[in-house]
């Protein structure tokens, strides 16, 4: 056959690339884990109903259909998940018998969508989700909780460049809305959502076309625009001089997880209160979280989630839930495909473990073998090539030792420095350094603290 | 929405479950990782053309078609990968020109195919698989190494019943049918294949049909029993009486194979040259692998493969390969099910860190991030509860300790034992052994050793 050409849409890494991804992936879990969240992995596929449950007709959905079905325009009655959201939803709700709640998980997977293909949305791409659904109450900390444990992980991503985590919430807008007297709260947030596309003279003709009065129109925007990385929007807020029940509750949440995160900020991994986010076309009920990639604001939000007071609901129960979503795929991709991240080895092995002869195999094998026992990634070489070429054979793949056998006994070599030094098999390890490969970034942020 | 109901085929593991896969798919990675195996991913789909390529119809195929397409009756031309051998040889010629050969990479995805659900068969299933991949030529030490690198990895696999390791090459059957001067060897084996399934005198019958002579016959079943744990088939095979170049070819591969693998045997893990394995619907071209799980033979083979002399092949260049596949779900979803398997705890928190009252929960939160900070996982309180009901918040999800504040300093306390003694929340530790949740085992193997 020909030589296949890329799937458009489908992002596939070559192995010193998928090695950053695996590097993130373990990241993410580990932290998630060290918080008490546990994995979960559901089916790529749910009914078509459950799909279509949101009602959001912009989420392109790929039916499964058999190929060898007689009926050739008859599908399966199941599609792809476009999201980890409604599936989880779905999980909860068919094992909440067996699940202890508050349910704290977090879930790495595929989801696919059959939109068109740019920079940072594919047809395929991974998510990393963290949720904690509760069964009829779920209390604003574990709001907290979900962002807390997402500042903690992309702190540890350290080869990335910095994040800003954007935070609102919908009680807040709503609430600032209704004591305004706007007549249509979801019409109003509509518009203002889309003030990172259109200029604000631009929003503001829309929102009094859409009834409000200037002196409203005006304040709508002058909400908008408070943005602060501590908890004195709330003061801000309290300025502009309106009044109201659920307004008072959004500023208390809102503030409270400005003041939760604050441990976790550092000059990479931030966090602000942006009143302008609201996540519009989600069904959110409170918090609302976006988050910027320091110097790839065109990607758009990287890491996005909020609160559902009714993530699923069975009728006797319902259950609120409160989570974030990490794009693992929009995130790396762009930065993999360009170059700015890179792995120095395609391959795990630590050393090469050289090959005097094919007869002395198994000895080799056996060298081999006493590094694996102690965790130390090798391979032997692959044919019993001339000293200089099984070197050339690591360079090649990144492996920054090779182990040969001497006459005065095992002797190890740094193919970087040259260095060659006897070893006891047994008792030799690599720089804890050298153990995984190193992720580098050639990155320019365009500023790194703000 | 009412109580949603699992879908036939799409097995789904609840969190307990899910942590003894999880540690199944770790320990495959951290062992393939070690012995040199890079991980790739690639795409859940493949153009069709590429999945019909085996023309093996047995495989069904789910298509992809999109919910939105106008045509209703089009797909798009995609479908699911059926397995991870496919995507692998479409991986490789489409980067051949980037990767290193031998090129050594394992892949844990899942794959979906449209046939009847039945015990240890799904339409969703997850699969680990290694492979050597070479170009234009690989030697045949490498057979021998992705049968020790399995090897190596069950061995690892403590809590789960032993693995017998079938061997046999292809060279050596079908070497040995054409020393018979047996009229269509393809047939030949296809009917020896059956022997799991039909008696002997019945295949016999077959064999004479299908145009052998009834000594050729005889000669062919006294071959498929053949069965040792050495290389002790060789002088059993010479003693047919049968000579041909590819038997002598075959029979120093398999014996190469078997004594290459005997360091890494164990009373858990065998391996046996069984000269009825044959894997007849599958293009192998030597070395086949398939896999029993004690006390579960009826499960079939749960780790299959084989040497593929053309696994890929542009027209320029072809590309040898040689790989076993773990069928991971096949494994472990009914040994999960019966309750044969199972985890003690259904979070990863080590430590539930209690709660005084509301206000009181930064103090809670700081406490769990002095553990967190070194590698121990643990959840703060949902609620200040009565220590009783946060004690047996605790016993419910299986989490080891509880760490209270006294006047006297932070105190832990084993639930289990209900031993209560300060700490020091910098440097306490748990025992090893209390850090990862414990798989525990209630199967009853037929025999351990052979």
């Amino acid at each position: 056959m020909a030589k296949p050409t890329p799937l458009s849409g489908y992002p596939e890494l070559l192995p010193a690339q998928r090695f950053v991804e695996t590097t993130v992936l373990d990241t993410l879990a580990e932290v998630f884990e060290l918080h008490g969240f546990v994995n979960i992995e559901t089916r790529a596929v749910e009914p078509l109903d459950q799909l279509l449950r949101k009602g959001d007709t912009s989420k392109e959905v790929y039916l499964l259909k058999r190929l060898q079905d007689e009926d050739a325009g008859k599908d399966a009655g199941v599609g792809l998940h476009f999201d980890l959201t409604v599936p989880f939803a779905r999980y909860v709700l068919e094992n909440a018998g067996k699940l202890e709640f508050p349910f704290r998980r977090y879930q790495i997977q595929k989801a696919w969508r059959g939109e068109r293909p740019q920079e940072g949305r594919y047809r395929e791409f991974t998510q990393a989700d963290i949720d904690v659904v509760g069964v009829g109450e779920l209390p604003v900390h574990h709001d907290v909780e979900v962002a807390r444990v997402m500042l903690d992980a992309l702190s540890r991503l350290t080869f990335l460049p910095g994040f800003r985590l954007q935070v609102n919430n919908r009680k807040l807008i709503q609430g600032f809305y209704a004591g305004l007297g706007v007549p249509d709260l979801d019409e109003t947030m509509r518009l203002i959502d889309k003030l990172d596309k259109l200029p604000a003279d631009v929003v503001r003709t829309q929102l009094v076309e859409s009834g409000l009065s200037e002196s409203q129109a005006d304040r709508c925007l002058e909400l908008a625009t408070i943005c602060t990385t501590d908890d004195s929007f709330v003061g801000k807020v309290r300025g502009l001089g309106v009044e109201h029940p659920l307004l008072d509750e959004g500023l208390d949440e809102l503030a409270a997880l400005v003041r939760g995160c604050a441990p976790l900020v550092t000059d990479r991994v931030r966090i602000e209160a942006d009143l302008k986010i609201a996540r519009g076309l989600d069904y959110y009920t409170g918090t609302v979280f976006e988050t910027r990639l320091d110097g790839h604001e065109s990607l758009g939000s990287i890491c996005s989630g909020g609160r559902y007071d009714a993530l699923a609901s069975d009728g006797k129960n319902t259950y609120p839930g409160v989570g974030i979503s990490l794009g693992v795929s929009r995130l790396l991709v762009p930065l993999l495909n360009s170059g700015a991240l890179v792995a120095d080895r395609s391959v795990p092995s630590v050393v090469l473990v050289a090959l005097t002869d094919e007869e002395s195999r198994p000895e080799s094998d056996a060298l081999a073998g006493r590094l694996r026992a102690r965790g130390i990634p090798c391979e032997v070489a692959a044919s019993p090539q001339k000293f200089g070429k099984q070197i050339r054979y690591a360079e090649r793949r990144g492996i920054p030792y090779v182990l040969f056998s001497t006459e005065d006994g095992p002797q190890i070599k740094d193919i970087r420095s040259g260095d060659q030094v006897g070893i006891d098999p047994d008792t030799w390890a690599p720089p804890a350094s050298d153990v995984r490969p190193t992720i580098t970034t050639a990155i320019t942020t365009q500023e790194t603290n703000q």
